[in-house]
Parts: structure tokens; C-alpha cells; sequence
């Protein structure tokens, strides 16, 4: 038999101990956050039929991004690239059952059939969670205080991170009613502002002119202003008739309140999903070493009712584990690595029986132990209950029946112990 | 647009919140456990090429069960349909930093291609619990012990399950030293005695005849005698001289200083994987309504080696999450469902910054709780409140200030409390 390679498979990523530590930090914290606020948890299947996606994902996002295929059952059928869909249809399918507010969240895998790079890979963990029956911004604010909440608990300050946010009825009426663009115009220039931080500024005015079709500079001017807006008080006065305007005004102050302090307003941001039909918000890390999104999510009020049921309006988030990792690692934020038990038995002379009922009623005890059942020499046992960094070890030799030797590794002491006396010890 | 399904793919599950409550349960139940011996968690890739399953996982698995596809590069990858080769993987590639013994788990998804039926889902969630680097069968019995305390924990007495429990090379032995089979004649009989619970008795004399190629009288004897052993002293004596008996021996010797005691031999145990190579046992339950295996495992110490490196021995197992709800539900052992936050604020007359900032200095003193932000009226609030069995309910009107009426629902009390005294009532 020809040897298997031991690499993962591509762009997928094994988490170690050490590596898996970390996630579960990131995952602990997202818990105990949306937890705090009311949030309860549910799963989805990792397969979905790929018309979900289809609907209202956007096509780079099917057509590029997914891993699709084909069933035993002749089904296409696509491994999740993200969870809105799914909750969608789980909400659509027990509308009448669910209270509302209905406060859902998951942590759960995806994959996207991306090319590899720092912070994006094909498979990848994501915290969702979605308020669903609340048409308020109220709901709005929730998430992106939540949002705010999860990078302070994870050891972030106010300026570690900035929360931009936009609207997706007011990007519209930016476009149609104040730059007087008809349907196709406004298309592109929503595109072409999405592009705005990756191309220089007369790339930009060249190819805002050609969506144009002249050379108005009234209308240069008007953008130059969306783009230079960072609070809404900043925004033309002309733009003060739009709903949107308002329900973001309510958003900022609301956030306020709730003492989320780095938000600004960013008539660039557009969010790729097509689902979206209000708010949107992307959270940016102010870093050097990690300028760039963290997570975003928004306001999708239509998808429910893409599954047969009337609309349920709905405002969610999802950030990714690999970049909050980033987040901390950039800020030296990342926790140190403890393994599971910080207490191990060394097993001197093959007392294997002795350890292991030491062991069992330390484990009744509420206390984690292993014990080095390896049956090597005791400086071999000892080099390696250092290298895993355990704090106590206890030493089982065949000559002790009633008391044990217990080492305190970081006050260098020793003490023989009863095994009660072990137990309350490091309970 | 055509109205889009809100089932899930077939033969998988949508968890909503109380379905995702017990599983959590499950999952945290098992976590405790297998930490508190010392066991650390790991993740692996929900992909990995076809290879590693095609070269020891058995045939039915792989041909028949796996969700098989080829990428966008034009790679042949799985969607894991068990985890033991990925762990073997991970292993053999840190063989050298690795500190043995090595203990690991993950709780993770799996997918396999099966005609869905009760306790089987083609999506399923597993712990996989293993020890790496321990040849005595000391490490067998740590993760028999495992098994029998996961249920335990989870409510289960002795007599709810049994541990049937065989050994690869001592199948060998009884077919070839014992029944004088050549290897063909094995291989039939390892398979004939794999079905021996699903045929007749006189069914299964007629297969076994036609393997022997005679009417072998006393070889019907002999297998009559290894089938009906439970214990190891009912084996015939000329088995004694098998190590592998020897090590079932000291195997069940261990179990019962470790206070395992629903233990039999079972000659008929196989387990469907071909890697395995020692200690195979697998946990059935004893309930009229649920009389079926819940999970296995065993010793397989040639897979590490077939990634290029040195033999790694290991033993592991792996129960999942189906299998023991069904265990819990015949027993009346599910927990009763909680939401997360078990404290709720109905809004009257909109005073929603008020009720905000309640749940904000709540939250920021360890008290989860939700904010009915639906903006409905008060007695639809409350009858919402009390259908998600909360257990307190906070009153904030536009007249509050400093104190608000909490309302115990258990209790049936209301008081007027400041927020510091509410935290403290609820902390």
C-alpha cells in the first residue's frame, strides 16, 4: 500500500490542541455573549439542495464559491457556504409555532471554494445569530451591540475596531432620487462604490463618468460628499427626506445608548448577499498588522418568504473564527494553552491498579487527572507531564497505600497527601 | 420565484432550540467526561481525500456509504463519514511533537449514504475519543471505563446496557487454532458469525456446514461452546494458551477494579472496520424499546502507519449523539428543556431605552436576559414570556427609574426591586 499523505485536504485546516484551545476561547466568549442577551441555540444540516443559495445569495457566491454536487439520489446538493439560508427555511417552516422576538444562534462549519489566504479558508466557523419578527431598528441595534459586545469580551477597546454601517434603502435612494441615476446606472455605481478602497481616485472618477455617460461635475461632487460622510449629520441636507435616513439616525442613537462607541456611517458599504433590504454593517480591524473586515452582517426581511410563508423581517451577523483569531493574535489577546486535566499521576513500579483508583476518586471529586498509563521509566514520565505544562503532579508507587506524594509545579512544593486532602485541594 | 422547501435534505435534521438543548446535554455530558481523564479536543477537516477512508475503513463504507465528489481542482474528497482516519492522519503528522500517551477528542458531523431509519441520519454528530501510544491493554480498559461512565453520567444504571466485548486476533485464534479453518473458511465464518443474531439457528448450521465442506459434528460442538460463553472462564480450555485471551483476561480484570460491571464476552463481536486489530467491544442497550447497539470501538494499531509513519498503537470509540437520545428518551432521562436566558423584560408604552439599559447593567452583572423589543402590547408580551418558560419576568414602563417590579413565576411573587437588588435575586 502506497503511504497517505498526512496534509489536510486543501485550504482546510487541522486544529491541534493548542489550535482548537484557541477556537473554543473565540466560541465560549460568542456563547456567553448571545447567551447573555437572550439567544438560544440551534443546528442545521451541513448539506442543503443548492436552490436555497440560488434565490438570493448572489452568483458569485453559487456559482463560484460553492461545493456543489450531485447525490446517490440524483439531488444537487450544496455543503453550506453560509447559515441565513438555513435558518430561513427553519424559521419558514415553524412560523406559526416560534414566539417572536425568536432569537436563534449557531457555531457551526461552512465551506467556500475559495483561493487560501490569510484569514479566509475553505472551511471555516462561524457564529450566527438573527433576530427574527422585529421590523424596529431596536433589532438592528441589538446585533451590532452584541457585535460590540463579543470583540470587548474577547480583550478589544473601543478604537481596536470600527463598526460601518449603511443602508440598503438608503444606498437606493443615494443613488436614484439624490444622483439621479436610472435603474442600470445605479446598478454599477453601487458597484463601483463597493470597489472604492481597492482602486485609486481617478480610476474612480473615470469610471464614475463613463456610468454617467457625460461629464457632470455637479454630480462628482455630490459623491465626493457621500464618501466623505462619517456621521450622518455629515450627509447633504437634500438626503434628510429619506425614511432610511431616519431609521439610521434611530440606529446611531440607539447605540449610543447601548455605549457602542466606534461606528460610523459608509455610503461604500455594500455587502456582497443580495438577501439584504435594510441595514448593513461590516466591523473593520483598525490594526496595521489586520486592516481589513472582520464580519458584517444586516437586515434581510424578504428571504423567509422566499420559503412559502409570509414575510418574518430579520436582522443577523456571523463572524468567522480565523478572523477573530487574527483579532487577538495581532493585540496579543490569545490566551495561553491549559490541556483539559492540569493534573497528571505518575505511575512508579507499575502500580497501574492504585493510580487508577486514585484516579477514579479524584475524577468523583470534580478533578480532571491522567494518569501515564505508558509504563516508561519516571524521568521519562516526568519530562513529558512538564511538556504538557500540567500545574500538580501526584506520584503512585507501589509502597503507598493511604497517602500520596503531590508536587505543586509553579509554588515547587511537596506534600504527602490523602487522597481527600488531594481532592480538596485542587477541587 | 418558485416557493422554495423549508425541509431539510434528506435523512438529516433541523435541531430547533429544544431539539438542540438535548443534544448540547449530550455533548456537554460527554465532555466532561472525557476532560476529566485528561482527554484534550481537536478538530479535523469535514473533507478529506477518498484515500484515507479507501485503505482501511471496509468496503461497505466507502463504496456504498460515503458522500464521494470531485472538487473544482479535480480532486476526489469525501465528506467524512467517520473520523478515526482523520485523528490517524493528524497523529501520524506531529509524530514526533506529540507527547504520549496521547489523549484526544472531538465532537463533530459526519454524513454517510444510509436508507434513513430510527437512530440513523445520513447527518450525524459523534464524539470520537482516543488514545494513542499505549500497547497494554490499560488504555483498552481507560476507554471501555469511559463508556460505561458516559452512561452513567447521563442516568444510566448497570443494567440499562451491556459492554460485549472480543478481540480481534483472538477471532483468528478460535477460527484457525480452535475451528482448524483455512483463511478462506475464516473469513466466511467471521462473516457468518457477524450475522449470527439476525439468522436462525438452523440457518445458521446450514452456512456453517456448507463452510466446513462436511458434517463436521464436533466443530458444530465447538462453535456452540464459544457461542454460548458470556465470561471467559466458559471458554473451552484449549483456548488458554492464546495471548489474546490472556489480555481479555486482564482486560476484564481492570474493568472491574474500575467498578465496570455490565461486561460479557460476546465470540460473535466483530465491529464492520477492517482496522481494527485488538480489543473490539460495543455498548448495547437493554431497554425492550430500544434493544439495539449504541456505539463501539476498539484497538487498531496499524492505521497511524499507514500515513508513513512508525506503528502508533491506538485504542478509541465512538457513541453518538442519536443513539443516546434514544437511550435517555425509552428512560425518561431527558432534561427538561431551558431557554438560555430564563429572565425576560416586557416593555410597556414603548420605554425602550429604559428597558435597555436594565438588560445591559443585568447582563454586565452575569444575569442573562431578553428584552421583548416587539413592540406589542403588554398582555401578548406576557403571554409570550410564559410560553418560553421563563422563570422571571421584569415590568419597565416609562414611570420607572430606579426600582422595577420582578415577577418570580415559580414563586408567585412580585416585588419592587432597584436593578443591583435584581441582579443579586437572579445571579
Amino acid at each position: 500500500m502506497s503511504t497517505l499523505s498526512t496534509q489536510p485536504y486543501k485550504g482546510t485546516r487541522d486544529y491541534y490542541p493548542e489550535d482548537k484551545f484557541i477556537q473554543n476561547h473565540i466560541f465560549n466568549v460568542w456563547r456567553r455573549v448571545v447567551e447573555g442577551y437572550g439567544y438560544d441555540e440551534y443546528g442545521a444540516p451541513m448539506l442543503e439542495p443548492i436552490d436555497i443559495y440560488a434565490a438570493k445569495s448572489g452568483q458569485e457566491l453559487v456559482n463560484d464559491q460553492t461545493y456543489v454536487f450531485t447525490d446517490r439520489g440524483g439531488r444537487t446538493v450544496a455543503i453550506r457556504p453560509e447559515m441565513t439560508p438555513s435558518i430561513s427555511r427553519m424559521v419558514a417552516g415553524r412560523r406559526q409555532e416560534l414566539s417572536y422576538p425568536a432569537r436563534l444562534y449557531s457555531i457551526a462549519n461552512f465551506m467556500r471554494y475559495e483561493r487560501p489566504q490569510r484569514g479566509r479558508e475553505r472551511e471555516f466557523w462561524q457564529l450566527n445569530v438573527d433576530i427574527f419578527g422585529v421590523d424596529h431598528v431596536e433589532a438592528d441595534a441589538e446585533i451590532i451591540t452584541m457585535a460590540d459586545d463579543i470583540l470587548k469580551q474577547l480583550g478589544g477597546k473601543s478604537d481596536d475596531y470600527v463598526i460601518r454601517i449603511n443602508n440598503r434603502q438608503f444606498i437606493n435612494y443615494m443613488m436614484v432620487q439624490y444622483l439621479g441615476l436610472d435603474d442600470v446606472q445605479a446598478q454599477q455605481m453601487v458597484k463601483l462604490f463597493d470597489r472604492r478602497g481597492k482602486i485609486t481616485q481617478s480610476d474612480f472618477e473615470e469610471q464614475a463618468g463613463l456610468i454617467f455617460g457625460d461629464e457632470n461635475g455637479d454630480r462628482f461632487q455630490k459623491i465626493e460628499q457621500l464618501l466623505s460622510a462619517t456621521t450622518l449629520d455629515q450627509l447633504p441636507d437634500e438626503l434628510r427626506g429619506a425614511d432610511s435616513l431616519q431609521q439610521m439616525e434611530t440606529l446611531f442613537t440607539k447605540l449610543k445608548i447601548a455605549g457602542v462607541e466606534s461606528v460610523v456611517f459608509d455610503a461604500t458599504l455594500m455587502r456582497g448577499l443580495d438577501y439584504y433590504t435594510g441595514t448593513v454593517f461590516e466591523v473593520f480591524d483598525t490594526h496595521p498588522e489586520n486592516n481589513r473586515s472582520l464580519f458584517g452582517g444586516g437586515r434581510y426581511d424578504g428571504l423567509v418568504s422566499a420559503f412559502g410563508a409570509e414575510p418574518i423581517s430579520a436582522v443577523g451577523m456571523a463572524p468567522g473564527s480565523t478572523m477573530i483569531e487574527n483579532f487577538l493574535a495581532v493585540r496579543d489577546l490569545t490566551p495561553a494553552y491549559r490541556p483539559s486535566a492540569s493534573t497528571t499521576i505518575v505511575v512508579i513500579d507499575e502500580a497501574h491498579d492504585t493510580a487508577a483508583a486514585v484516579a477514579s476518586s479524584l475524577r468523583k471529586a470534580g478533578v480532571a487527572v491522567s494518569v501515564d498509563i505508558s509504563r516508561r521509566k519516571l524521568d521519562k514520565q516526568l519530562k513529558t507531564a512538564l511538556k504538557r505544562a500540567v500545574s500538580h503532579i501526584i506520584f503512585v508507587g507501589p509502597e503507598d497505600t493511604d497517602t500520596f506524594m503531590l508536587k505543586d509545579l509553579a509554588a515547587e512544593t511537596e506534600e504527602r497527601l490523602s487522597v481527600e486532602q488531594i481532592a480538596a485541594r485542587l477541587a
